[in-house]
C-alpha cells in the first residue's frame, strides 16, 4: 500500500547529472521470418511516436550510455548498438512534433529550460531477430512496439532522419559485410538467406546472381542434409563459416588487398 | 604602429558562444608520390603536438564547424571531411599530455573552467594531395606540419586514438569505395594506381592481384596513350570512368545486391 502511493508521486528526474547539449537516439532494427520492422516508443498520452533515446551521465561512454538508455527505454538487454553518426543541424528540435509537454505528465523535470538547448544526437543501430527480444515501455511512454518499416509514420523531431540514414548504413554494409548470423536459425537455405537480404534492401534479387555472388565470398559451408517436407527439390541446407564470416566482418567481404 | 600595438594586447577569446561538452577533430591525411602524411600542429610553446581541432558555435552543423576549424586551424579550405567516430571515453581528456596550459600564452580565455569539462568529440577526416594544399599554423601553434604516418609520437590526449581509428576507417573504406580521384593525376598506370593503395594499407600489393581485381570492378577507362620515357615496355595510361566510379561511390565496388 505504501509503495503504491509512492508510485503515485510526481518522480524528481534530475538532469543536473547528464551531460548538455549531448543526447542519443537508437534505431533497433527487427528481423523475422522475411519482415523488418522498427522499435519506436509512443510518448505518454499523446499521438506521438519517437525512437527510443535519452542522455549520457558524466561518467558514461556514448556506447555504455546507449546501451543503458535502450534498456531503460524499451527492455532490451545486452543488444550490440553500432555508432552510424552524429545529427546536428541545428534546428533538428524545430522539425515535426517536438518533445511534447505531455511526456512531462506524471514526471517533475526541475529543469525545463535544460530540455529546450539545442541537442546533438549520437545515432545508433542494431538489427535483432525480434521474436527473440520483448519490448516494454517505460514510464515515458504509452506503448513499445514494433512497426513495419512502411508504416512508420511522422515521428518526432528528426528522428525520420536518423531512422532512413541508419537504413541507408545498414544497407551499404551490406555490400561489404556478411550479415545474417543470429538472424537466421543455425541451418538455413540459400533461398532463406536471400530473403532476408531482400526484406533489407526492400527489393527482389535475382535468384542466380544472388546464389553466385553469396558463394563466391566463402562465407557459408553446405551441410549434407536437405530441408525436409518440401514439395519438388529438397534445397541443401547451409551454415556460416564463423571463421571466414568473422573475417569477413573484419576486412570486408572481398577480403584485403 | 597602432596595429602592432593591438596585436600585442592578449585577445579575449569568449567560449560562451561555443556549445559545451562538443568538440571535433579533424584527421587530414596527406598523399602525395607515395609517401601518406597526417596534418598536425604542434601546440605555442611546447612540444606537444595534436590534431587540429576546436569547437561548436550554437548556430553551426558539426559539419560546418569541423570546415571552419580545419581553415582557422591549418588554412586549408574547401576540403570535404567524413565524420567516422564519436570519442566519448570519460577519461579521454586524462591521456597522455592534456592541453597545455601554455596553450594560452598570448590569449586570455575568461572561462577557463569551461575547458575543465568533459568533452566529448566527434571525428573527421579527409585524404588530400598534400602538395596541393598549403598549411598555416594559427595563433595557437607553433607549427602546422605534415608528418610521415611513422614518424608521429604522442600526441595531445587521445590523438594517437583517434589518428588509428581513422586510418582503420580510410582502409575499410579502400574495401568497398573507390578512391584515387584527386590524388592521382588524371592520366595514370595501374602501378602508380597500386602504389596509392600500397600506400596507404602500408604493404606491398601482388601486382597481378591488384590488376585483376582492380580492373574487374570496371572504374577505369584504359586509354589508347602509353607513358613516355619509360625504360622496357611502355606502360598503358588509365583515367576514371568517373559515371562508375561516382555509382561505387554510393553503391559499392561490388554494386548493389
Amino acid at each position: 500500500m505504501e509503495a503504491e502511493q509512492a508510485s503515485n508521486e510526481k518522480r524528481i528526474i534530475t538532469m543536473k547529472d547528464f551531460l548538455s547539449h549531448i543526447s542519443l537516439d537508437c534505431v533497433v532494427f527487427g528481423f523475422h521470418s522475411n519482415q523488418l520492422k522498427v522499435l519506436v516508443l509512443q510518448m505518454k498520452t499523446t499521438s506521438t511516436w519517437a525512437l527510443p533515446g535519452g542522455f549520457v551521465y558524466e561518467d558514461e561512454s556514448m556506447e555504455v550510455a546507449a546501451s543503458r538508455v535502450l534498456k531503460e527505454r524499451t527492455g532490451l538487454n545486452e543488444i550490440f548498438l553500432h555508432q552510424f553518426h552524429v545529427f546536428s543541424d541545428p534546428q533538428r528540435s524545430k522539425q515535426n512534433p517536438a518533445v511534447p509537454d505531455m511526456i512531462l505528465a506524471g514526471v517533475t523535470f526541475p529543469e525545463k529550460s535544460w530540455f529546450e538547448k539545442r541537442f546533438i544526437s549520437v545515432g545508433f543501430y542494431a538489427l535483432v531477430e525480434f521474436s527473440q527480444v520483448n519490448p516494454q515501455p517505460d514510464e515515458l511512454s504509452d506503448a513499445c512496439e514494433w512497426i513495419n518499416l512502411e508504416n512508420i509514420g511522422i515521428l518526432m523531431l528528426d528522428h525520420n532522419e536518423i531512422l532512413q540514414k541508419a537504413l541507408e548504413t545498414l544497407r551499404m554494409q551490406l555490400t561489404f559485410q556478411p550479415i545474417g548470423y543470429n538472424l537466421l536459425p543455425e541451418k538455413f537455405t540459400l533461398s532463406e538467406l536471400r530473403k532476408l537480404y531482400e526484406t533489407i534492401l526492400g527489393k527482389e534479387l535475382d535468384r542466380r546472381n544472388f546464389q553466385r555472388k553469396i558463394l563466391a565470398y566463402d562465407i557459408l559451408t553446405r551441410l549434407e542434409e536437405v530441408r525436409q517436407g518440401v514439395a519438388h527439390k529438397a534445397p541443401a541446407l547451409y551454415k556460416f563459416n564463423l571463421v571466414n564470416y568473422k573475417r569477413a566482418l573484419d576486412e570486408g567481404l572481398q577480403g584485403r588487398w
